[in-house]
C-alpha cells in the first residue's frame, strides 16, 4: 500500500515483473477487496496470495511512531512475511525510514554489521557503479563505512557480476590528507586489507559518472545529497535539451531525424530503470521503490529483489563476510 | 601562475575579459620573462602591471605549507596587491585551500563573520541560482550555516540582483524532524528571522536544479559533493546523447539539422560559463577558477570579480550584515 499509486502500480509492477520472472509468486499485502479487483486484471497473478489489513504507514510518519504503532500495517505484515519465511524477498514504495526501522527489528542486521546501509545502481558512462549509504545512517563513523565497502564489494560481485569490484570513498579530493577524519581514518583501515578488498581510495563527485569505480561508499547523508543532486541535474540537462530541439524548424526536423536515438538516449537516462534500493546487511532481501514510481519501476524494483534471491545474495554476503571478521572491527 | 595552463590562459583570459569590461586594468603576478612575452600578442594588455616572482605555490600543497613557505609566491603576492590597496580583486586558477588560507590571513573575515565560505553559481531550468560553501569548512555549526545564508542572500541580492532571494538549507528531507541536527539547528535560527531573511526551509539535492531556491546553504563537504556530482552528471547526460546522436545514419541526419540547437545546448551546460567562485565574507574580493579551465573559462571568474567591484558588493555586504548583527549570533 506504500507509495503515491498503490496498489495500482505495486499489482501492475508485479505482472509486468512476472513477464521477466516467471517462476515468481506474489503475496499482496493489504486492503483485500483493492486488491482482489485489482488482479482480477491480471491473467498471470491469479496465482497470488492476499494478506489483508486496512491498516497502513503514513508516508510521513516517523520510523518510531510507525514501529510503535504499525505492527498491523501493511509494511509490518509483508516484512513479517519473510521473517516467517512464508516470502524471499519484500518490496515496498512505502515510507524509507519506517520500512528500514522495521526491517532491522524483524529481520536484524547480519551478524558483524552493526548498521545496514541503503544501496542502489548509479548509471555511468561505463555502465553501471552501485553506491550506499543512500540515506539509512546519517551519521557514520569509520567502521561503518569499512562495513559498507565490504557489503558493497559483495552486492557487485554477487549480483553485478564483477569478479574483482573496485570499492571507493566518495570525498571532497583525492589526495590523503582531504576531507572529513572519520573518512580518512576508514580509508587506512581499507588500506590496510588490500588481500580482502580491491580499495582504490577517494573518489570525488565529478568522477562518480564516469565509471572510475564500482562500488562508491558514503555516509547516509552525503549519497543521499550526491544520488539527488545528480537526478535533479539529469532532469536539468533533458529539459535544456528539448528546449533546444523545439527551438526552431530545423532542430524540429532534425528531431524527427533522431527521434528513434533521442528516444534510446532518454531510456538511458531514465530513472524507472533504475529503480530499486536494496537493504544491505540485514538477514533477508528488502527492496525500496521510489515512492513516486510507476508500474514499470516497480517491476524493476522487483527484479532487483528476485536477482537477490535467485544469486542466493543473503547465504553468500554471510559467507563473504563471515571471512572478513567484521566484529573485530568494532 | 595556477592552475593547469598558466600563465598563458590567464593572459589570453584578461584580454578576453577586458572585451567585456574595457575599464579593467590588470597586474599579472608572476614570471616576468614569460608574463611580458605573453602580454605582447594582446593590444588591450599593453596597460598592464607585471609584479614578478619566481615562486609559486604547488597545486598539491598544504594550505599550513603554502602559508608557511609561501611568502614570495606569487598567489601571496597577489593577494597583497589587494590588502595594500594597489587592486580592487583576486583571481586566481591555483590551489584552492591555499587561497582561501591566505585570503584569510591576509584579507581577514569581515567584523561578525567567523568562516568565509566558497559560493558559485549553479545552472537551474529557471535561470541560476547560488550555493555555498562549496569546500572551504568542511565541518559546520548551525552559526557558521546561519552566516553563510545572509552571506548567500546579500550576493544573490546584490550580484544577481534578485530582490528578496529565497534561501534554503540543503538537506535529506523537506519535513522538519529530517537531517543533520546542527542542520536543523540553523533551521530553527533562519526560521526565527523572517524579517531579515527569505528562509524557505529546507531543500533535497534534487529540487536544487529546479530553481525552486535562489540560495543553497551547505557545509563544504556536501556542497563540494553536490556541486562535482552535478558537473560528472552533466557530462555523463551529454556523454550518453553524443553516443545516441552518432548511432545511426538517421539520428547523424537529425544532428545535422538540430547541429545549431545542440550547440545551444551545449553552451547552456559550458561549465566555463558558470566558472569563477566567490570566497564570500572577506574584507576584499577573491575568485577562484577552476584550475583546469581555459582562458574563455578564466575570463568569466574575472567578470565575476569585476562585478563584485562594480556593484561595491564589499561595502555593501558589510552594511547588510551590521543589520543582522552576526557576533550575536556566535
Amino acid at each position: 500500500m506504500g507509495g503515491d499509486s498503490a496498489p495500482d502500480i505495486v499489482i501492475n509492477g508485479a505482472s509486468q515483473s512476472k513477464i521477466r520472472h516467471p517462476n515468481l509468486k506474489f503475496t499482496f499485502v493489504g486492503n483485500k477487496d483493492r486488491i482482489s479487483s485489482l488482479i482480477s486484471e491480471f491473467p498471470n497473478l491469479q496465482d497470488s496470495g492476499i494478506v489483508h489489513t486496512n491498516e497502513i504507514v503514513s508516508a510521513n510518519a516517523k520510523p518510531s511512531v510507525a514501529l510503535r504503532s504499525g505492527k498491523n500495517s501493511s509494511m509490518a505484515l509483508a516484512i513479517n512475511q519473510v521473517k516467517s519465511g512464508l516470502c524471499d524477498a519484500v518490496v515496498s514504495a512505502g515510507n524509507t525510514g519506517a520500512l528500514m526501522a522495521m526491517c532491522k527489528i524483524f529481520l536484524r542486521p547480519i551478524d558483524g554489521i552493526s548498521r545496514p546501509a541503503i544501496a542502489a545502481y548509479f548509471p555511468t558512462i561505463t555502465g553501471e557503479s552501485c553506491m550506499l549509504d543512500l540515506g539509512a545512517n546519517i551519521d557514520c563513523d569509520a567502521n561503518n563505512l569499512v562495513q559498507f565497502s565490504f557489503m558493497g564489494q559483495a552486492f557487485a560481485n554477487i549480483i553485478m557480476g564483477i569478479k574483482n569490484p573496485k570499492v571507493s570513498l566518495l570525498n571532497i579530493g583525492e589526495e590523503e590528507q582531504k576531507g572529513l577524519d572519520y573518512i580518512k581514518e576508514a580509508s587506512l583501515i581499507l588500506s590496510s586489507m588490500e588481500d580482502k578488498i580491491n580499495y582504490t581510495g577517494f573518489i570525488e563527485g565529478d568522477k562518480i559518472a564516469h565509471g572510475y569505480s564500482d562500488v562508491i561508499i558514503a555516509d547516509g547523508f552525503t549519497g543521499n545529497v550526491a544520488l539527488k543532486t545528480a537526478e535533479g541535474t539529469a532532469t536539468l540537462v533533458t529539459t535544456y535539451l528539448k528546449k533546444a530541439m523545439t527551438s526552431s524548424l530545423s532542430s524540429k526536423i532534425g528531431y524527427l531525424f533522431s527521434r528513434k536515438a533521442i528516444k534510446n538516449f532518454r531510456q538511458q537516462m531514465d530513472p524507472r530503470k533504475y529503480n530499486g534500493a536494496v537493504f544491505l546487511g540485514l538477514n533477508a532481501i528488502a527492496v525500496k521503490s521510489h515512492g513516486g514510481t510507476d508500474a514499470y519501476g516497480f517491476a524493476n524494483a522487483i527484479s532487483v529483489a528476485a536477482d537477490m534471491v535467485e544469486y542466493k545474495f543473503i547465504s553468500d554476503l554471510k559467507e563473504k563476510l563471515s571471512k572478513v571478521n567484521m566484529l573485530s572491527l568494532k
